[in-house]
């Protein structure tokens, strides 16, 4: 089996100060490929270090992935330490230099020899990014492939899935075959999900569970000699689940529920708008960072104060008085207040107490109102969500768009969520 | 300067099964206690691996934090890793024997024998859990403390804070106070603060740059006899720093800018509304997700499509024929129609587009007009912004804060950015 090593190089990760995602993305990924991970190791912004690890880890591996150390900063000191572990000289790359002063120039700084050094890379460096925009690059040595990769997590990850993992199937093709998919599910709870996953005692397939607030990841992984053996494994279990929950389960591997929900209203050729008092802007953030999110969202009102819910969606004034911002009459007459201004098929509408303070017996912090405002009818439900003001207008924001498309989908008015209390 | 090293030892860490949280703990809490870690190392459970690592950590350290392996199952191999590394004997420990026997019987389970490992200790071993209700042990070995902690994060933190550190202050009574500061940046490249920290000559002091976009992050740590000594040090930096960039280090520690501003609002007694178009959403939530942001943000209007831009902002229908959604015209247009009709001091307004598509050789995906309208005067500026759409809109809506954020703390109604385009 191939054999693998991870070195993560920062002082920020030796002193807690950062948590090492990159060598738990890395971890991930190679084992799921089927790849062997002897060691995982951190060491910080110091040369004699970088140059120890290396030389000891090129002795027991096949491949290594790097991380750190390769911005203009002085305690930038991986391409050094690789030259000297290595004995390579670092040469100059005219075509990084050039690229580095193009993009000073497109910000319209001064040139900056500090930033040469990014231009420097061990004799014989293989640059990874295509357009060179990032850092990082693929060097060989006794014919083991070493990744040199940046440490932030985005720019480690995207390089990852595009460049190391391609070479490295070239290098070393997987023995089996391995398939996986990420099922996302909505309003479950992990050990739900566990649960449905025991009863279905399918064969050859591995679980992951992976809370990734407010959702729920399970990645299905089954290896084979075959790949289609394998993707046909992991397909009978999505089906299975999927029947098991038709509703919860929104998206499968980078489907997001925004996204979902948007592929919804173009298929229907419906429009959407909101109405946000405690969400603040969210709920319609999540939507527009979609792609296209155009086509069928028209606008949103951010209504955070009652003169502003009066004014823009005609929230009447005696309504705040008598009942309360955070009210059912508040709630529907935003909802159809957002439909009518914006002109739309469907709209969302929240009002609710995010906290940490404005909460109170009879309305705790959580207690949130939603609206649904559809051609047909509008309703709205009250909710009591637990956790932090983030966590509160998160789920709040994902409870709302959800619901929506589950009405889309199933045309279930009232669908059940677990943090919906009916009254 | 005593030198620590951490070793965790697990399948579940090596394939990115679970995260190594308890590394990060023992890393963070070493740190603070001015204790320096010279490595991360991660292990499966592998005998001929866990031996390797223990002796070679043993070389270079004073002492060794060791995490998972301690229990009942197969897979669990730290102690006779122990005993072998070390060429120390196994030897039952009667306590813990009957512990285990005890905890059997309050579980209503039968005696297993699978569970006695657990009390096979190396000799010399000091268990740490005074009710031995946790695995865990401290093993003094040539004078060096090693540490055998559970791989469960709550009850290694348990035992980490309770028991490791006590008896390494006592061992190692800490030379040394250590002050650490965050200095946060926007609009200023790790380059340039790196540059300016070089010119500083600051004595004692160690700096780390952390991209965390769109902002950079800069650390100071200071280590001294005294902690008032340490802080001092650290001060001293920070003050020429905020000397040397008045502007853009914007907040310390865990301040955000959308938190700046609107502690600026607050003590101005001043009120914020935004008009998003191509951030969607992004600039109203990131206002809204400080508590207490209702005592100075009043409302936002998310006009995506045109109709709402004349609806809701009164965006002349003409604007939009001749100039088009994305001109200065309409930016100045929506920053008024948002002031008007929220009635604030000051408003906000976003028009450009944040692509993919949509994007043409005279308005390239990036361009953004950013309008800003104050009580004495309304002005608006065209930026041109790189990255995805995500990337897009976020530096859209942070440089649209920092703007708000600049003119009230300066009065400079026009600070330079790198990624405006003035014309």
């Amino acid at each position: 089996m191939v054999k693998g090593a991870i070195l993560a190089i920062g002082d920020e990760l030796l002193s807690g100060r950062v948590f090492n995602t990159t060598s738990f993305l890395a971890a991930e990924r190679l084992y799921r490929a089927g790849y062997r991970i002897l060691e995982i190791v951190t060491v910080g912004d110091e040369k004699s270090e970088i140059v120890f690890q290396l030389k000891r880890l090129l002795e027991k591996v096949d491949f290594l992935i790097v991380s750190g150390g390769l911005g203009p900063t002085e305690d930038d000191l991986t391409n050094e330490a690789v030259a000297e572990a290595l004995s390579l000289k670092l040469v100059p790359r005219p075509e990084i230099l050039s690229r580095i002063r193009e993009n000073e120039r497109a910000q319209g700084l001064k040139p900056n020899v500090l930033r040469d050094k990014m231009a420097y890379l061990p004799e014989g460096a293989e640059p990874l990014a295509d357009d060179l925009a990032v850092a990082g690059y693929l060097l060989k040595y006794q014919g083991k492939p070493l990744f040199f990769l940046p440490g932030v997590p985005s720019q480690f990850g995207k390089l990852l899935e595009e460049k190391v993992l391609p070479q490295l199937f070239k290098l070393y093709p997987p023995r089996e075959a391995v398939f996986t998919k990420t099922l996302r599910f909505f309003d479950l709870r992990e050990a739900e999900i566990n649960q449905a996953v025991k009863e279905l005692k399918a064969e050859g397939v591995e679980f992951g569970f992976y809370p990734v607030f407010p959702e729920v990841h399970l990645t299905i992984t089954a290896r084979a000699k075959t790949e289609e053996e394998a993707r046909n494994r992991v397909l009978l279990v999505t089906e299975a689940l999927k029947t098991r929950f038709p509703e919860h389960l929104f998206g499968e591997d980078g489907e997001e529920l925004p996204q979902v929900l948007g592929r919804l209203l173009g298929e229907k050729g419906k429009t959407l708008s909101v109405a946000e008092s405690c969400t603040g802007g969210l709920m319609a953030s999540l939507i527009t960072r979609i792609p296209g999110s155009s086509e069928y969202f028209i606008g949103g009102a951010v209504t955070y104060a009652n003169e502003a819910k009066m004014k823009t969606l005609g929230v009447p004034e005696r309504f705040l008085r008598l009942f309360g911002a955070v009210s059912r009459e508040v709630a529907l007459s935003m909802a159809e207040g957002a439909r009518k201004h914006f002109g739309t098929d469907f709209a969302l509408s929240v009002t609710g107490i995010a906290g940490p303070s404005g909460g109170s017996s009879e309305k705790p912090v959580g207690t949130v109102w939603i609206g649904l405002s559809a051609p047909t009818e509008t309703v709205a439900r009250r909710f009591l969500f637990p956790g932090t003001r983030y966590e509160i207008q998160t789920l709040t924001a994902y409870t709302a768009l959800d619901w929506l498309r589950r009405y889309l989908l199933h045309d279930t008015l009232f669908p059940r969520y677990r943090f919906a209390r009916e009254d």
